[in-house]
C-alpha cells in the first residue's frame, strides 16, 4: 500500500515565507514515521493515515497560530494503483473490507471521541473520490451520513462538504472518512483546503 | 449535466483582498455563461468546461500579473451523479463515447494548436480522477500518455503530474484532460493547484 498527501500552506501575507519554515517545526515530531520532499508548488507527505492527519493537524495549528489568514491545501491518496508499495506506509487503520457501512460509521464516531482539543478553529471543505470497481457513490453517500453525525458537519456545497469546528476533532473527522470508505484495497483520494483567520467571516 | 469548480485565489501578500478583488473582473466577460457564487473558503463557477477553463485562465493572468506569488487551486468536477442537470452546463465539449483512446487523444493534441498566447507562465500540478464502472486507471493513463506529447509537462510526481507553460497551453491542456478522459456520463474531477512568481524558482 502506499498512502500520502501533497500539502501546500498559503499564508496570505507578506512574511508567507516565515509563516510556512516556522510551521515546519510541527512535523518534527513525526518525521521518523514519514517520508517528506519539497519543491516549489507542495510537501510530499508519505506515512500511514494514522500518522499523516495528525502530523497535518499539527501542522496547520502552527501555521494559525500566527494569526494571519492561512490555508492548508492537501491532495491525500490511498491505494494509487500507479503507485510502488512502501513499507513506511504500513498501517491497521483501513476498515474491515467484510465489514457492513453502517459498522464503518459507528467506528468512525467512536474514533472521534479520543480526538484532541487544539484550540484553533479549523474551517475545512473536502472531497473524497472512491475510484474503481463497486458502487462509489454508496461509500460517499455513506461517509456523508458520518459527517452529519460527527459533530463538525457544517453544510454541504457542490462538489464538497464543508466542516467547521476545533482542528483536533475536524482532522479526526477527515481521518475516519479517509480510513473507513472506500474498499481497503481500493483506491481513495481527498481534495482538502483547511482556511485559518479569513476575513471574510470575522 | 452538472459540470464547475470551486475554485480559490491565493495572494501570499499583505495586499492579499485587492488581488482577489480585482483579478475576479478577468471573469466579466464570461459571466452570462456561467453561474458564480462565493463564500469564506471558495468561489463556485458552473457551467461548460469550454467557458469554465478559459475563464480560469484568464482569473490566474490576471492574479499573476499582480506580480505578487498567488496559487489559483480549483477542484474541478464533470457528471457528479448526487448534482442535478443545469442547462447551463450543455457543451459539445465532451469526447464521443465511442471514440478509442488513441483517437481521443489526437483530438485533444489538435485543440492544443488553438490556445493563445497569454505571457504569463503557468506552473501546474493537478490529479484527474475517473470514477464509476470501467477502467480507470486506463483512462488515466492514456491522458498522462496525452501528457507527455502536450508540450507543457514537466514531470509525474506521487499522486499527480506536473505542467509548465504559457497559461495559454496550460490550461488548454488542462481543459483537454478534463474533456478527452473518461465517460462523457460518468464522474470526472480535477484537483487542481497553479502556482505563479514562486520566490522558491527565482
Amino acid at each position: 500500500m502506499f498512502a500520502g498527501a501533497q500539502v501546500s500552506l498559503y499564508p496570505m501575507t507578506d512574511g508567507f515565507v516565515d509563516v510556512i519554515v516556522s510551521s515546519l517545526s510541527a512535523l518534527d515530531r513525526y518525521r521518523e514515521r514519514l517520508r517528506i520532499e519539497t519543491d516549489d508548488i507542495s510537501t510530499l507527505i508519505v506515512g500511514p493515515p494514522e500518522v499523516l492527519f495528525p502530523a497535518l493537524r499539527d501542522l496547520y495549528v502552527a501555521a494559525a497560530a500566527s494569526r494571519a489568514h492561512v490555508v492548508l491545501r492537501a491532495t491525500l491518496s490511498r491505494g494509487c494503483p500507479g503507485e510502488p508499495d512502501d513499507p513506511i506506509c504500513q498501517t491497521g487503520a483501513l476498515a474491515n473490507p467484510s465489514e457492513p457501512l453502517e459498522s464503518r460509521q459507528q467506528s468512525a464516531l467512536a474514533a472521534l471521541s479520543e480526538a484532541p482539543d487544539c484550540g484553533e478553529i479549523a474551517r475545512a471543505q473536502f472531497s473524497l473520490y472512491v475510484m474503481g470497481a463497486g458502487d462509489h457513490m454508496s461509500e460517499i453517500m455513506g461517509c456523508i451520513d458520518f459527517l452529519k453525525s460527527s459533530g463538525c458537519f457544517d453544510r454541504a456545497k457542490n462538489f464538497c462538504t464543508r466542516l467547521i469546528g476545533d482542528s483536533g476533532q475536524v482532522f479526526a473527522t477527515l481521518e475516519q472518512a479517509f480510513c473507513q470508505f472506500g474498499p481497503p484495497q481500493g483506491h481513495v483520494t481527498i481534495d482538502l483546503t483547511v482556511s485559518a483567520n479569513s476575513p471574510s467571516i470575522r
